[in-house]
């Protein structure tokens, strides 16, 4: 199943209210040799979305983040809800 | 289904050798207020891929990018295969 189909699935999920959203996803695999390298993914999270800011009007508490980790896979979801364009 | 749950079914089918990997996934779902917004997506992946580059060393021939677009969801792909930590 690609991106855009496992997306469309979630958008049923939530289509109460016709929203902007933007959802940013990192997923990180290490692989063995690479094990022992700093997690640098909480900051760089926090840098990809000033990054957003620059783009869209980003409210801090409407930013939700999941972190899950399993394996050797580490999954980062930012899911920001935009304000409508007034 | 969660992003986990994607990934890790994603990683089962390039499992072929242990790489290090990172994605970035964009998914951009419009409201009808917004339809006429500028597409701010393209310009925002290249910053985005920029900033990952401050952590990782990122050879750009090893950067694939994938676009969906159906309705009003726009999905942005991206996919780096991360050189091994000498």
């Amino acid at each position: 199943m690609g991106f855009m189909s496992f997306f469309l699935g979630e958008k049923k999920q939530t289509a109460s209210v016709a929203k902007e959203r933007l959802q940013l996803i990192l997923a990180h695999e290490r692989s063995g040799r690479n094990a022992g390298t700093p997690d640098y993914l909480p900051q760089l999270k926090a840098e990809l979305i000033a990054v957003i800011s620059k783009y869209v009007k980003v409210d801090p508490s409407a930013v939700l983040v999941e972190r899950e980790q399993q394996d050797n896979l580490e999954v980062l979801a930012v899911k920001i809800e935009l304000p409508d364009a007034r």
